[in-house]
């Protein structure tokens, strides 16, 4: 995530008050929803000119896929972005259409009407440019501007898509080349979380929280927005506030610099990843570069890999090299270290698929190892066995058996006090 | 219709041999289809280098009407362009992406992508000019190239869409543009026949007709192709071969100049039209540009209307005026006739739905007074009642009752031996 770069160029001459909205599937999945989306719209131009992004219609996306796939095994990359892409541009016209039919000057824009331009590379492409000129125009017209998101336009008009939160990433580079200093997330829940409430209900609403923490606590699945879209509205030093489409008067979770913070927690949240399975190779002959080989075996057929380690045995000179993957990447993993097991001379590769990772998440964790401490503590006293145990400059993770994940998050959220904190919203 | 002028640029680099193939929307209606099309298009492409234009499938055009009448009963024509473009990106990417899959290489691309410029009009915008750099690039690298029919786009980069049998259209356009002499029309019946055969089960089909006989037979009834798209093929000198994509072995219908035809028919088919309700405004006092005054009434409102005619009773010194519209304009026009009514004097304005217009049409009709003698009396001898009469180059219409339209087209039919007429098809 962290090597994608995408560009945008700042403008000056945007509007002053300009807001981008971006609004998901889930927002506009059938007409009513547009409706009510269209009305939240209605409300922000009453101040200043409204930018807004879309995702495609709920199910669209799923069912132009289903047609892809009847159609191939292995659809054509250019060709699938063409097809994918006409799910935001559905989506955009309608509430164009329903804006214009309550009497709001309304005009909705493709990736390659704007100029949202990026690399030629289907399926994920990055953004290069990001031209304003046809919505600074529309801006001047009065017209609130529709644009699709999750899509983009080579240098020769070949169709492109994002990726994975690609509309996220469409809203923030267009607040970016306008020069809105906002992006407002509608999303269909309330916010960010202090944990997943659907696993732990003390969790609480995070009123404000720092880039990196977010970043963090959606690489380890709490999924509010993608942390490409964070990383570029870090970069670009865009708040981005998530709020809720169907509480639009909540003021949802502010994610910015952190720089007002009222209080300095240690710990913002905790997170819980049960998608990855850990894998080790045992008793390898220790020379130099064995760890680079493996890992180099595994990155040339695109698996990523966390929380390598790499332990060695005195008595035996033989070192034993375990890491996690996602569960989906197993199988071919294990293909990859037999072979490199044989090379090796290794004696044997181990899986383990009964793996969780807890994880908890702050600004204020780096420097201070009592917190570590604490955490261990805490699973410990309670009996749960902690398998691995990796940290980073923001976040502490354990990867326990899936049986306590739960409890041990529950027991985390509780010791760092994370039920108690202030939380005006609630 | 005759004053829609799409243009299109002439090109000599084109390949040799290189015909264009459109389908239509039940060639492409599933999957399945559009599997069979692919297998079309790859043995026209062993020869030569294959343009492909594709409607939208089946029913998501009807799919994306829904969803935008329930956005607005009068949706933005810009955004409802915008919209029904979609249906036929969605079927050209499937499309490349079957091609892509069964080996032969393939690339789909947009109005917008290929450059089919159209004049500044939502719903019905006439094609400008048609760029070909793209399809002859695509041409050199050995791709089947696939383009959505049906839309285009402007000088400014909007969306537009060529209204009814725009995707016809976009394929003679297309042919006009890479200098292809030929243009393949695949749909769902064999070609165009001598009369409709789910009517008059005698109906044979045509081997060559020219093309000022398919644009009369299209206009009253017979939708095998757009005339528009028939005008524009006339223009440019491209034949069009009406076919079956459920039968492509058979040859279907050739549509040319008509110089080769090998037998010279007074009449080359019959059709029946039950859309039109005949309309008159009696006793109007005689004065000079009465008739006009009606016409332009109407006309300031976009009602067409046809075989106008003007009876001037000598005695009373009074006119009347008898036309005929189309039912869905009905309403419409008599609301407006009785405005002029009151402004004119006249008497009264009444409307008859129970017509049929009954028509045979012929290349070899013209300066032939015989024809519509026999006609004439063919119909009286059964003792059906014309209503009105109406003759132009190429046709020769009667308004009967509805009761008796499907006898007097039968009968028309056997009096022109069409059902004897040679068609070594069968």
């Amino acid at each position: 995530m962290t090597n994608q770069r995408d560009g945008a160029a700042r403008t000056c001459s945007s509007p002053p008050g300009l807001s981008v909205l971006k609004f998901g599937g889930t927002s506009v999945k059938n007409i009513g929803r547009i409706q009510h989306v269209a009305g939240i719209v209605d409300s922000w131009r009453q101040s200043a000119p409204a930018l807004v992004v879309v995702s495609a219609m709920g199910d669209t996306t799923d069912y132009l896929l289903k047609l892809a796939r009847q159609c191939s095994s292995d659809p054509d990359r250019r060709e699938l972005d063409l097809l994918m892409s006409t799910g935001e541009q559905i989506s955009m016209a309608l509430l164009a259409m329903v804006l214009r039919y309550a009497g709001i000057r309304a005009k909705s824009f493709t990736a390659s009407q704007v100029g949202i331009f990026t690399e030629t590379v289907h399926s994920s492409a990055r953004i290069i440019d990001v031209k304003t000129d046809k919505i600074l125009q529309a801006f001047a017209d009065n017209e609130v501007v529709v644009v699709a998101g999750f899509q983009g336009v080579t240098a020769d008009g070949d169709v492109t898509t994002l990726g994975r939160g690609g509309s996220d990433t469409t809203a923030v580079a267009l607040a970016a080349a306008i020069g809105a200093p906002r992006c407002h997330i509608y999303t269909d829940v309330d916010g960010v979380y202090t944990a997943d409430p659907n696993v732990i209900p003390e969790a609480r609403l995070i009123k404000q929280i720092s880039y990196e923490e977010v970043v963090e606590m959606s690489r380890l699945g709490a999924r509010v927005i993608h942390p490409r879209a964070v990383e570029l509205a870090r970069r670009h030093e865009i708040a981005l506030r998530i709020r809720n489409t169907f509480k639009p008067h909540h003021e949802g979770s502010l994610i910015d610099g952190g720089k007002d913070m009222e209080i300095h927690r240690a710990v913002s949240g905790v997170a819980i990843d049960t998608d990855h399975a850990r894998v080790a190779i045992m008793d390898v002959p220790d020379r130099p570069g064995v760890a680079g080989k493996i890992v180099k075996a595994l990155a040339d057929r695109h698996i990523v890999i966390d929380m390598i380690m790499q332990a060695f045995h005195p008595t035996t000179g033989l070192s034993s090299i375990t890491f996690t993957v996602h569960r989906s990447d197993l199988d071919q993993t294990i293909g990859i270290l037999q072979q490199v097991k044989e090379e090796l001379g290794a004696k044997e590769v181990l899986a383990d698929t009964d793996v969780a990772k807890v994880s908890v998440i702050g600004a204020g964790l780096s420097g201070r190892p009592g917190i570590a401490a604490k955490l261990f503590a805490t699973l410990g006293d309670d009996g749960i066995n902690i398998k691995m145990i990796a940290t980073s400059e923001m976040r502490l993770t354990c990867v326990v058996g899936t049986a306590d994940a739960e409890r041990a998050a529950r027991l985390a959220h509780q010791a760092f006090d994370l039920d108690k904190a202030p939380s005006p919203d609630r």
